[in-house]
C-alpha cells in the first residue's frame, strides 16, 4: 500500500544524492500495546494524577500526541548515511523533528512505515538530512503521522548540491515568538531516571537512542554527563501545549541545547491564531533547548483559551 | 516436565480443601525481555547511576534478585479461590511473599510455571491461602525460581480443617529483630508515579496489580489515596539488603502496612550468621511496613561484611 513517490527527485541534487535517494528503503512494521503507550507518556512526565495518561481503564485513556514519534523513530533513524563523504556517527545531531497527526491516535495498533530521503543540503562543514516517514495502521492502511526529522552530521559536507531547503510550510517555518511576555509559561522538573526509562519507549533501545545514559558516550558527543533525548523534552513541551490550549494537528521543534535530566524545563507559550508558538529552556542554567517551534491547533478558533 | 506433586494432600484438610487442592492447574508460559528486567529494576528505584541494573550493555548487567516474583506473578494470582465461602475479592490481602532463587537471573527467558495449592487455613473470620509456584527455564528444564505467597482473605473463614500452618523453614520463619540497634539502616524517597510506573512490569497489567493506581479501588480497600504495590517495596527493601550485604538465595516478608508512592522507605537490617533479618517503614509516619522479613546469604560468612 505504498503512498509516498519512490524517490523525491530534485534536479539540484548533486550525482552522490541523487543516487542516494535512489536506495528506497523496504517498508517496516512496528507495533505497540496499550502498555506502550503508558510507558511513552510516563516517560514524558505524566503523573499518576493523569490517569487519562497513565491508566489504560480510564474513559478518556490516550497516547500524549507525540507519541507519534515512537512508531516511525526506527524507520527514520534507519536510513543509510554512509554515502556521506567522512560519515562519523558520533557527529550526528538531531536538529529538527515535525510531527503532523492525521486523526485520532490509536491506543494500540500494527502499523507500517514508509520511508524516505526528502531533502539532503550541503552546508559545507555539515550535511543537512531530512528524512519523511509516513506512519499508517496496517489493517486499514488509514494515514496515522508522518514525520520529518532532519539530522545534521558535522564533518560530511562538500558534496555539492542544494545548500538551502525548501519551504514546506508548517515543518519549515521559524516560528519566531512574537515581541511580547508569553502568553503561558509552564514548568516541568524532569527526574533522574528519567532517560533511563524513556528509552525503553523504544522496543529495540539498544539502537541509537540507548548510549544516551552512558557517561562515555556523553563525552564522545562532547556532554560532560549523560543527557536527556531530544524527542523526550520534546514530548514534555508538546504536554504543556496541550495542558494549556488543547489538542493540535502538528508539532514542530528545532532541538537548540541539551538537557541533563533532573533539571527544570520552562515552557513559553505565545498564542497567535490557530498557531502557539513555543521555546523551552532550563530553568538551571537558562539555556534554550527548544526554538523555532510551533503547533497548529486542531480546531483554529474552537480550541481552549 | 512436571516436577511438582499434583496434590500437596493434608490429612488435615476438610473436604471443601481437600477438593480445592485437586483442581491442577496448567503449567503457565511466561517470556521476559531485558526491556522487561530494565522496567523492573527501575520500578524498585535503581537509578540511572546504576548501570549494570538500567542498561542491557553494561558488562555487570542483572535483574534484582527478586525479579524472581515478577515471571510467576500470573499463576500464583490466578488460582481460583471461589471455592472459598463468602468469598470477595475486595477483601483480599497479600499477607507473606517468600522467594526462593535457585541460580543465576537470566535476563532474558522463556520459562513455565507450575502452581499448586500448598496450604489452607482456616482463621475463624479469614482465610489464610498459601500459593507455590516453581518457575523453570522452558528450554532446559532448569528450576530459576520457588515462591510461596500467603493471602488473607478476610470474611472467608469458617469452612473447618487446619487452622495452624506447617513449618516450611526459611519460608515461615518469624524472623524477630534482636534486642540491638540495626547493624545498618538504608533510606529510599518513592517517586509519586513508582506505583503506575511499577505496573508495567507485568506484561498483563490489567489484572489483579493495575486498580492500585486508582482512587475508587484505594477506597475500597480502606485506604484513602491509591497504594504502592507490596512486591514492589519488598523488592525496594530487597534492593537494600542486596546493596548492604550482597547477595542471597532466598527472602521471606511479611506485608504489614501501606506505603503511598512519595514516601520514604528505611530499611533496618540485622545481621545474624548468613541470615539478614530486616524490617521497613515508612518515615513520615513511622508505619511499619515490612516484618517477619529475612534473606538467607548466598555465600554464608564469605559474602559482603
Amino acid at each position: 500500500m505504498s503512498k509516498l513517490p519512490a524517490v523525491f527527485v530534485d534536479p539540484e541534487d548533486s550525482q552522490i544524492v541523487a543516487d542516494a535517494k535512489k536506495q528506497v528503503p523496504e517498508d517496516q512494521d512496528y507495533s505497540y500495546t496499550e502498555r506502550d503507550v503508558i510507558l511513552y507518556n510516563l516517560g514524558i512526565g505524566a503523573t499518576e494524577q493523569e490517569l487519562q495518561w497513565t491508566y489504560e481503564g480510564d474513559d478518556g485513556f490516550s497516547a500524549l500526541p507525540t507519541f507519534g514519534v515512537i512508531p516511525q523513530f526506527g524507520a527514520s533513524s534507519g536510513l543509510p548515511l554512509g554515502w556521506l563523504p567522512d560519515f562519523n556517527p558520533a557527529k550526528l545531531l538531531h536538529g529538527e523533528q515535525y510531527l503532523s497527526i492525521k486523526g485520532p491516535i490509536p491506543t494500540e495498533a500494527k502499523v507500517v512505515n514508509e520511508s524516505r530521503l526528502l531533502e539532503v543540503l550541503d552546508k559545507g562543514k555539515a550535511a543537512s538530512v531530512t528524512t519523511l516517514v509516513q506512519t499508517r495502521d496496517k489493517a486499514t492502511g488509514q494515514l496515522l503521522f508522518e514525520n520529518q526529522a532532519t539530522i545534521f552530521i558535522r564533518g560530511a559536507g562538500g558534496f555539492g548540491g542544494k545548500r538551502k531547503g525548501a519551504d514546506r510550510g508548517a515543518a519549515t517555518a521559524a516560528n519566531t515568538p512574537p515581541r511580547r511576555a508569553p502568553d503561558a509559561v509552564m514548568e516541568e522538573k524532569t527526574f533522574p531516571a528519567q532517560a533511563a526509562l524513556y528509552r525503553l519507549v523504544h522496543h529495540s533501545f539498544s539502537g541509537d537512542l540507548s548510549p544516551n545514559i552512558l557517561p562515555e558516550f556523553a563525552a564522545i558527543g562532547g556532554f560532560d554527563k549523560p543527557v536527556l533525548h531530544g524527542l523526550c523534552f520534546m514530548g514534555i513541551a508538546g504536554k504543556h501545549v496541550l495542558k494549556t490550549y488543547g489538542a493540535y494537528k502538528d508539532i514542530k521543534v528545532r532541538f537548540a541545547g541539551v538537557v541533563y535530566p533532573g533539571e527544570t524545563l520552562t515552557t513559553e507559550m505565545w498564542k497567535e491564531g490557530n498557531k502557539v508558538i513555543f521555546t523551552m529552556k532550563t530553568k538551571e542554567r537558562g539555556t534554550i533547548v527548544l526554538t523555532s517551534a510551533a503547533v497548529t491547533l486542531a480546531d483554529g478558533d474552537k480550541a481552549k483559551l
